[in-house]
């Protein structure tokens, strides 16, 4: 069966988009859901350009990964220097990554303007560069930069490219559309003339969605024979951005017969979706082709009984297959089964007939439109089903907050300081608390004040805190959500809170975090006894 | 010269896509917006489903279109009627329009699962309904529901529902792909069967985007023949959306040779797609092929130099073809000509030699490293090249703030206070604010304090804020970056703030949107004397 190897860029390419930041951090734990979810090379970033970069490839050496391997990408060397003084290329080798992606040139106007070389000097580059990194990279891939525009301006040059790196020992070249304005049939035509010159080079493809055609041209070349395709997450890349692996995955192994990624790998897709839009902080787009929210949803009272009688009436593959759902805009039967299936989750049963399960579906979709959002927040939805069948034990109340945030004079910094009042058992602590601004004065006097009652709160630490604020025209007045995610050293789980007022959103999500954290260590407690 | 004509569903397919909502004034403005573009066919809805369908095309009769003909869109006739019988029929008749298009079912599991009727009789309901529209209809089109589907199903009698289509008098057969599942390959390999088999049949193309190629099925229609497009506005529409005008609209006139909009309308694009997003509240997706925002923004210094030397280097096409601009971002990967070329546009002449130019690249620098960003905010980055260059105006001075915000009881919501001490020219004034929370009590009192001085900040208004929390594991004490746009009836401006505090990021950023207002109001009237 023919097989086609995914290569992810949205560790390197996707960070050039404008507005989308991944700290050292975000850029590991997307990094270990790619290998996840069954991703074949992961770039991680190009390491002789900022240290950020190289501090990935360090850091990634730590874990073992079960699918992926980690791709470092860099350019052919200096046409001043050497492949062997080429500080560049010495960065490169030393990410010590199995595989080692450079680009170079394939376009004469680049040739001229950009590096200012002759043609024959840019195949020196070419060749050298990969000569020089060959015996130490156990895979090397080359990608040909504007391969396709350069082949409109001259096929022979542009072919002359692809022949050097290839002579040179790459072990795949990938023809790039880099400024993303060519059409699905160039891409074909292009590569029809470059399969018939160099029949035995494996060929990829790494296309950009300048034209809204990244997804198609990514599909056209593996028509005609790729056997790479690079991408990146939800397409998010470099201007209009880079071709969308979330698009592409499944669309080769559901409908053109390429099952590169495991079936049940494939039903994470969704997941995987969210998780870099959450760590990114990108609003995920509900119109999403295959994960987003509105992708099977169906209105009206034809379509739904169509779509239960045959599914495939409405829906162009089986959401489940990617991990998303069908949504009936109608219908509560299918919010039910979806409780249901969550409190199993959870490890609470609950059945669907359960006049609790219609009341908790209220409870969420009331929320929702408040503009409360789960999918980042489990330990909140836990809490509340607990709550509404009647588990919920309260570790303290709150009585009230007080905030108060000064700056003097124009050049002092602020000085905030929150005081709280909490009952906890029959007792009222009245604490007070400064802090880095009004939201961790809150976070210090809530702590403050529960400790000494609760000392495991010390093992805790809030490892993020996210804010959004909810679509509207309503400027500083609007809606804010906060997601806070906590950890200990066993796990980890996200709150979520809402309202106008930042720090009244910023305390609903402490409260549920440390009341989260109090009631899973009750739950294992008597799991273990 | 070959013609494509352009047939907008914005109207009626568009509002299908959940949160999408049109009243009856926008779809007239959108209706007249489109017709200056020059598109040719408009479809104003579905005159038998909701009333306010109907009253569209009552209203849309008192205008003069320039270009376009109006479409109105039902089904064929019922089956338990006849065509001089069904009320849907008639609902078409009476809305007057000069084009009238019906669909109908190509794929037998519809006609036996969703209508529950023979072969046979559903090849009467497509005659009848036809025969009987065509004498009154000025044009008649006939969009064949499921048609790809349809044909992998039984391609035999899909053939032969648009055989009957054809012979009962429609003007054009439009193939649709209603699930949104077909690959560009399918379409070409279907069309070419049914070119062999109705050669004189003019044809068109509907396709919807589950699978990320609506835009890449359209233009394969096109390449087979097809001399009509259906498609929405920055591609709206049901799950998905549809085809994506605004998408194919350049590419078939910049790419394909196909010049079915004259230039000069052409450059209207970029306004028309954001007209019809303001109108249905929707924020713009800064990555939108051709339009976007980021669409030809260029990072990091090599990018910019080779644009510099030839836009064709980093760019598909001159974006004023669409009217868009090229944007140079300042980013930290960037340099001194990039600060040149900023300042420039903001109408400031600066040389690259200038020792000023190295100071405000330092200070970007420093500012970037401290977790600002301007990419979004070029106000605030106009400002402080301003100011590098002693030309800095103070329109006002902090003296100090106080932000309070209490919560009493569990139950109660809180209430944010701020008072704020500000010195306009040589008085000093002290004045207090509620808001909805704390950042908007802030922005309150700013404006109390200042409007009596500087009547103009009564026009201007905060369209977004929105905050991000910079990376790092820091909780609650971490730095967050406020961005706020700010709107008057002439122009838009993003300002950003950075601190661990958001009440004093949040104030840096209005204070920046406060001056720039009074800044720019001051310019513009310069320029005018």
């Amino acid at each position: 069966m023919r097989e086609v190897k995914f290569y992810d860029t949205t560790l390197r390419d996707g960070t050039q988009a404008e507005d989308f930041v991944l700290s050292l951090q975000d850029k590991l734990r997307i990094a270990l859901k790619l290998d996840d979810l069954g991703i074949h090379y992961i770039e991680g970033g190009w390491p002789g350009s900022n240290p950020k970069d190289a501090a990935f490839f360090k850091e990634i050496r730590n874990y073992t990964l079960k699918n992926a391997q980690i791709a470092s990408f860099g350019s052919t060397h200096h046409p001043t220097k050497t492949a062997e003084t080429d500080p560049n290329l010495k960065a490169l080798l030393s990410t010590r990554t199995p595989v080692v992606t450079i680009f170079g040139k394939s376009w004469l106007v680049h040739v001229r303007d950009a590096l200012h070389i002759t043609p024959e000097r840019n195949l020196e580059l070419i060749a050298g560069s990969l000569r020089y990194l060959r015996p130490q990279a156990k895979t090397l891939f080359y990608d040909a930069e504007h391969f396709f525009d350069g082949f409109k301006d001259n096929a022979e040059y542009a072919l002359a490219t692809l022949q050097t790196a290839l002579e040179a020992g790459a072990d795949c070249l990938i023809l790039c559309d880099t400024n993303g304005g060519n059409l699905p049939a160039t891409i074909q035509q292009t590569m029809k003339v470059v399969k018939e010159r160099l029949p035995d080079a494996p060929l990829g493809i790494h296309a950009h969605n300048d034209s809204e055609l990244a997804v198609a041209n990514s599909i056209a070349a593996v028509e005609m024979g790729a056997v790479q395709v690079q991408g990146t997450i939800n397409g998010v890349g470099e201007r209009c951005g880079n071709a969308n692996l979330i698009s592409i995955i499944p669309t080769l192994c559901l409908k053109m017969g390429i099952p590169s990624l495991a079936p049940e790998n494939l039903r994470n897709l969704r997941r995987v979706s969210r998780f870099v839009l959450e760590l990114a902080n990108v609003t995920p787009n509900r119109y999403q082709p295959y994960v987003g929210r509105s992708a099977f949803a169906h209105k009206g009272g034809i379509h739904i009984s169509a779509v239960e009688k045959n599914p495939l009436t409405y829906e162009h593959i089986d959401p489940e297959l990617v991990g998303n759902r069908r949504r009936i805009l109608v219908s509560d039967l299918s919010g039910r089964a979806a409780i249901k299936r969550k409190a199993k989750d959870f490890g609470i049963d609950l059945s669907k007939q359960d006049p609790v399960a219609l009341q908790i579906l209220e409870d969420v979709k009331d929320l929702e439109n408040r503009g409360f959002q789960f999918e980042a927040a489990e330990a909140s939805l836990e809490l509340l089903i607990n709550r509404a069948m009647g588990r919920g034990k309260r570790y303290f109340e709150l009585v009230g907050f007080r905030v108060v945030d000064q700056k003097l004079n124009e050049n002092d910094d602020p000085v905030a300081e929150a005081t709280i009042r909490v009952k906890v058992g029959g007792n009222i602590e009245h604490t007070a608390a400064l802090g880095n601004g009004p939201v961790n004065a809150l976070d210090n006097a809530l702590r403050k004040a529960l400790e000494k009652f609760y000392p495991q709160l010390k093992e805790m630490e809030l490892s993020d805190y996210k804010v959004r604020v909810l679509p509207g025209r309503d400027g500083t007045a609007a809606k804010v959500r906060v997601l806070i995610e906590s950890q200990d050293s066993s796990d980890q789980w996200g709150t979520v809170g809402v309202s106008h007022d930042i720090l009244e959103a910023s305390w609903q999500s402490l409260v549920d975090s440390i009341n989260y954290k109090m009631y899973k260590d009750e739950k294992q407690k008597s799991a273990k006894c």
